[in-house]
């Protein structure tokens, strides 16, 4: 890119972001909220234009936002120690801890070894251990920061590593095929996702109910098909390089037997993953903060000196993506608590008032998505616009329960309509294997994909089964 | 050391954990606040001993503290959005930045090409430089944040760099000097640390005035004393290998010769450097918070492609002490908040109770600083202890006026007790010059050895100028 056209380019997000400032606001909103959301929309586009990345859109719109008095620096920093956000970060610590000590290898040469022979095959065989394991695992991000060092070393183990600019040789795509699988699984199953259960009583006040059975049979139709159809589209239009490898099981075996038996620093890393990976899914019966079992792990491993201090010195990356997920999430957050998001939602829900029953429907749908453009977090869109939207619909006489179900679904595979869409993108994306370009192209097309597949596989087999 | 050793060491650690929490609490303060204390006091241990690194240290520390229910996940993780916090992280990479545009190397030549001839000469400049400037600085860790990158920089230019091994040459010593110095400055001037005028303030209701000339009256000799003794000491105990450079100076000249004229990214960086003093000086007049200050720099930074996101990618040094240190900080600020603090030093009060006047003078003195073992924040301390102990000086009849000064000297000259005793020191360490067991060291000894001259140089000439 040249230097010119970057330059064209800031000026161009400076401009609009001063255009949407000085516009008059709607009076139903403070004009904090929209100042927040015209540096918010700037941080946003600044990034999708390229002129920024990611890292340089947040930091300066926090700046822009705390000088200007938008946004006080307290509530400003407060995301740097938000649990979520401290979960990825010990997570991605604990991922590398994992392929250090050789056992992320050790278990990606036994997947390879059984699904290894495409480079789809690996997609779908690790979209089906999500949906696996999902329902027993409530937290979607403990699910990433599990999946992640599996494939992290299936990706090194083929030679795909972004530190050497090989990151499209195959480690691209299963990146990208199991950050949008983990929300297939997480629509899947009722307790798949912490939000869900959650959106599940919000449609209860509706009159709507949502039970565990209920949930998995509406969504297993339509799951499946995406499940199926998307990891294929993404594969064309997101190609790995290394396709075809039919002789990667024999070479997997092969190294297999030269590793040889568990070293002293896979055992301990083992243990130390399945006491995470328990603790994780048992977290909300015990009530134990998820955080601070993933500083548990990270404390064992360097007690043990399975992971050194000196290698963490080295991971600046889980740095850099603390700073920007931690910045977005409080701007999203704060234009939430100013009421911008209901506001926003019940614009749309007035609008549609003069619609068709079905069109308004799809609609509906349809912008509750689009609208996931402004949240860092899906529990918090889910909660700010679940109601509003079921409560329009209702007063437009919509049959509640599908809109219910379709809207719980979405909250669910949205999560990477942007890379700040969901928590357990950021694992992935802080990798290196993917940029938050990317996400904006793909995970836009993918979300689309998805809705289009769950409005017409989805609907007519709901209107069967329920 | 052997492995037997260090396990004979991390058991014993544990071990006395375990007993100090088991122990009878007195009634007086909660028993969460007896819990903290175990942890933290173990956690402390731990590091002086050597049984783990600051880091294993404080993250095991804080889970144990969670787990156990003494304080709650969100308290335990509210210090990773502290702003002082905060401030260090961004510091470090603005430091990175300086030096990696060249304008760190050039200022480190001309502090070379004037004061370069010895080392030690090199260290007294730069405390001179830090003293000159303080009255107008009143942040003590942003002041840090100025200083660290010229140090680095001269450091870096002699060939001393801890990621080669030779950071014992010349940079550990002039470190560990500035690092100290900015403790001396800041008791130089009452404007030069933010607790210094709340500490008079606080002084002020004992009925002891102090204003901005009697501050610097009565500390000018014992701060002069001390900043001429100390750094002679510390080049005694803790030795530079390249003390005579006699050669440097002229050496630099060419060099300079050979950089030429400033670069784009020199006068860039010069530029925002500039914007950062001013701005950091002026923060408290113009009311603007000094971290986001420091993102403002690190923001324009990046976004003139001066530092470069890959290269933050590698810093993860920044990562690892914004860890350690966030915990400490709420560690002990906890434990001032469940009163722990204030019944200690109300405990030592009545102790000293049946002594004569001068040797309670002198214990009150001690174990003010005694306790800063337990604090993370000067400021903290300040406000926890410094009225208890005045008060008790009153009921025994004890001058207020020397004792409140001797207090509010201490306050900034034993900011090197502990590597986390305050947070100008935590750029020092994170470059990686000194270790935190080498600040429990030789950071005691320059305290004890500062409460020593301002006890005998400090008091006569109180007693004569006031």
């Amino acid at each position: 890119m040249g230097l010119a056209e970057n330059m064209v380019k800031k000026i161009t997000i400076i401009v609009l972001g001063i255009v949407i400032w000085f516009l008059p606001h709607p009076p139903e909103i403070s004009i904090d909220a929209w100042h927040l959301f015209a540096v918010f929309i700037t941080t946003i586009f600044g990034v999708i234009l390229g002129a920024f990345s990611i890292l340089v859109a947040s930091v300066l719109g926090m700046v822009i936002a705390v000088l200007t008095g938008t946004i006080d620096p307290k509530t400003a920093f407060s995301g740097f120690s938000n649990d979520i956000v401290l979960l990825i970060v010990v997570a991605f610590l604990i991922a590398k801890a994992v392929v250090r000590s050789g056992l992320g290898k050790r278990i990606a040469l036994l997947m390879i070894k059984r699904f290894g022979k495409t480079t789809l095959g690996l997609g779908y065989s690790l979209i089906a251990t999500d949906m696996i394991i999902a329902p027993a695992f409530p937290s979607n991000t403990a699910r990433s920061g599990l999946l992640f060092p599996i494939i992290y070393s299936i990706s090194i183990v083929n030679g795909s590593n972004p530190e050497k600019g090989t990151e499209k040789k195959l480690g691209s795509f299963l990146m990208f095929t199991s950050m949008f699988g983990i929300g297939l699984s997480s629509a899947m199953w009722l307790t798949a996702m912490a939000a869900n259960p959650a959106g599940a009583e919000i449609a209860e006040s509706y009159g709507v109910h949502i039970g565990f059975g209920t949930w998995i049979l509406a969504s297993s139709i339509p799951t499946i098909i995406a499940a199926i159809i998307a990891p294929w589209v993404l594969y064309k239009i997101y190609p790995p390089q290394i396709k075809d490898t039919p002789n990667a099981p024999l070479h997997a075996q092969k190294e297999l037997e030269k590793m040889g038996r568990m070293s002293r620093d896979e055992i301990i890393t083992a243990i130390i993953f399945v006491l995470l990976v328990v603790f994780w899914a048992l977290s909300d019966t015990l009530n134990i903060n998820k955080t601070i079992i993933a500083f548990l792990g990270l404390g064992l491993l360097l007690a043990t000196n399975v992971f050194k201090v000196k290698e963490i010195k080295k991971e600046g990356e889980a740095l850099t993506t603390m700073i920007w997920f931690a910045i977005l999430y409080i701007m999203s957050s704060q234009l939430n608590e100013l009421h911008f998001m209901d506001y926003v939602g019940n614009l749309m829900a007035v609008q549609i008032e003069f619609l068709p029953k079905q069109v308004a429907f799809v609609l509906l749908v349809f912008v509750y998505i689009v609208l996931h453009y402004l949240f860092v977090s899906q529990t918090a869109h889910m909660m700010a616009l679940l109601g509003v939207f079921l409560g329009a619909a209702i007063t437009l006489g919509i049959n509640p329960t599908p809109l219910a179900l379709m809207l719980l679904f979405a909250t669910n595979y949205f999560s990477v309509i942007t890379p700040q869409g969901s928590s357990c993108n950021i694992l992935y994306i802080s990798s290196g294997y993917i940029t938050p370009k990317e996400v904006y192209k793909y995970g836009g097309i993918l979300t689309f994909l998805s809705f289009i597949i769950y409005m017409i596989f989805g609907l007519p087999w709901i209107s069967i089964v329920l």
